[in-house]
């Protein structure tokens, strides 16, 4: 078996085996495949596709190339849960310890952000003290003792998947089901959960641009799962304007507690989350009735018990409370600059991209995987799509550390 | 302009400006774009394919990536041949005395041999003093002069070409009518040549395995010869066996110098050396009718001026004319094994590719590109296809440095 022969099968649209695959993961992985016969697949894949046992065969090999983490010594069914990403995505922050009131047990291990892509585990870590770095040991304990840890990604999981994402970044092959599905699920296998929940995201803000190509991504790792014996499901969400309203590190912290206190709830992100927990409480084996699990998240967080379970985690791992208690501890950028209408209209659309990128740019996210990032920038959105506006009315405050110079309206993608 | 945006459009079907082409080939060329963006782009033009006009600016920058070799100073019409190779080819060595004995000037820098494939410039290494290696001038003086100069190839044609056909060799991109196309034009364009006849070979012994897909490239290379124009006609020649009966180095230039006297004229050798030198002295404008061209080429060998203009340059750059006067002179192998029948029969098959290997293995090419080769090993078929074979019969002499263990008529590939 050689790489040059596999390479000629796949671009001649025929079906890899699983040797041909476990072969290629494992040789890339080791260096003694070029990262130009890699990329010569990579493209014959995208182009030519994979069949669902080939991406299975391709998941399974990334999980493998790595450690998998064994929460077997956990009592109860560990579900994970996945989403493609969004924009001012605090969905992990507020759903998880939700769930976990209700019996679920949450073992979540997160990656951080890069590019434009906030990352739960950095929005964690703008809680003073709040420690991401448990050892296996630590994390697996929390979780049998309080039955949730969230923590950052310390074992080595699906180092090939690392490997291929970053060149496909560099050749254009990102957007790719078999790559994107296999990719997901890799990470997901070798996290160790017995099942898995899906939200995949479409939109302007997402990788999908359409609810098409969204479920076509969905159908293909419930396939996945099905054929790894993990049982999955899939929720889909549409990602044109953020989530909520805030986006920034300590700016969604805040807007997750006081979701979580129940004090504040913007409707998208509420519907999010009531969607992947009714299937998460489903999958865990507590309840089939989804709307019932719905009824009952919304009922955790009217008797404070979501917000408990919220405290305990992060008292858990270190994390000073006071600042949830009270979130006006939380440091304040310098500067901070209304933006307000100029006009009278109706918000047409907030583009999440533009808006994420503008973020970004302020400190908030790594253009490198070395970069320091600033917890305290961000932005407050006022509106969200389909609000009036008259003029003179706030459409969003940004938090910055920096004079800002350029014209923000533009920069934060709101158009109305 | 960014690479990875050209890769994306390729990978969506779309056609590359001249820019974007000159972009990648510059920057390739220059060590700005990595391997694995070029070897992702590659594939996604062997599986999109290319437009002609793309094909015929890819040829341009290629051929631009390096020197173009400026003969303006040689009076007359400079018509060049190729040949998309064949086993035992020497047909080279044979035409081009010939045509310049009609009065076509030839002006030809040839390659060395890799892999199987044996070198032009290889085989006149054979003669004694032949010196291969002559700056510009002389190579154009001699032209001048005497009408005809053989070197190898001094210059740095087309380095773009290099770089890529070695990145194609190691991701099974070889086959590809848009890349072995503009590869073959890029060097033919470099080299400053007027006029191009070119021969593309199909069958077992050649890239293109069928007669249609032959027809395609040579087709595509007339396309792109006159895009960029250099008129430019073709011949089909099938190649399932050696062509002649000698394969090796000073082994076909014996072959050849039998032909040049009219001693033995192998049937498949003296019609590909007919079709094409008729369309070269067309191209020069000598006369436009082939069949006439042909007969004043058997006209020349049978007059002995063919063989007269292979003397005049082989002695004009160096080499011992006494050997070709006296071609026993050739220092023979030292094993010389004659392989007989076994059976009555009639020969179905000589397996050329086969064979090439073979003779490869006794030392007669290049593995990699620095190996020394051994200029008297060979084979010498006695059989072609076709023929009758009673047992006993001599089916081949092979010409060897080292004692044969091996089964023989195997590697031979000679099945009947």
């Amino acid at each position: 078996m050689n790489i040059i022969e596999i390479i000629e099968k796949k671009k001649n649209s025929k079906e890899l085996t699983k040797q041909e695959i476990d072969f290629f993961i494992t040789e890339y992985t080791n260096g003694n495949i070029t990262d130009y016969q890699a990329a010569a697949l990579i493209m014959a894949i995208y182009l030519n596709g994979m069949t669902d046992k080939e991406i299975t065969d391709l998941t399974l090999a990334m999980a493998n190339s790595g450690d998998i983490l064994d929460l077997s010594s956990i009592n109860g069914i560990i579900v994970d849960k996945h989403s493609t990403g969004g924009v001012g995505d605090k969905v992990s922050i507020i759903l998880l310890p939700l769930v976990s009131s209700l019996g679920v047990k949450v073992a979540k291990m997160s990656g951080r952000g890069l590019g434009f892509t906030g990352g739960t585990v950095d929005k964690l870590e703008s809680i003073p003290g709040y420690k991401t770095n448990l050892t296996e040991e630590e994390f697996i304990n929390n979780v049998n003792e309080i039955g949730i840890s969230m923590i950052s990604q310390t074992v080595n999981l699906a180092p090939a998947d690392k490997k291929i994402y970053a060149l496909r970044d560099s050749i254009s092959c990102v957007d790719s089901i078999p790559l994107i599905s296999s990719s997901i699920m890799s990470k997901k296998i070798a996290s160790g959960a017995d099942k898995i929940v899906l939200e995949v995201t479409y939109g302007r803000g997402a990788f999908m641009k359409n609810i098409e190509d969204a479920t076509k991504l969905a159908k293909q790792m419930v396939r996945i799962g099905e054929l790894a014996n993990k049982e999955t499901e899939y929720v889909l969400t549409e990602m044109n304007q953020p989530l909520g309203y805030a986006i920034g590190n300590s700016l969604e912290i805040i807007e997750a507690v006081q979701f979580l206190k129940g004090k504040k709830m913007p409707e998208d992100l509420k519907n999010v989350i009531l969607e992947i927990g009714s299937h998460m409480i489903k999958l865990a084996g507590i309840s089939d009735d989804l709307e019932k699990n719905k009824e009952a998240m919304l009922d955790n967080i009217a008797n404070g018990k979501a917000y408990q379970k919220f405290l305990q985690m992060v008292q858990k791992q270190g994390g000073d409370i006071t600042y949830l208690e009270d979130t006006d501890k939380f440091e304040k950028a310098k500067f901070i600059q209304e933006i307000k209408s100029d006009k009278d209209g109706k918000v047409k659309e907030i583009q999440a991209d533009i808006i994420a990128k503008f973020v970004c740019e302020l400190g908030a996210g790594r253009t490198k995987k070395e970069d320091n990032i600033d917890m305290s920038v961000g932005v407050i959105l006022n509106k969200k799509v389909g609000d009036t506006v008259k003029k003179g009315d706030l459409l969003a405050t940004v938090y910055s550390n920096s004079i800002l110079l350029k014209d923000i309206n533009q920069l934060l993608g709101i158009v109305y």
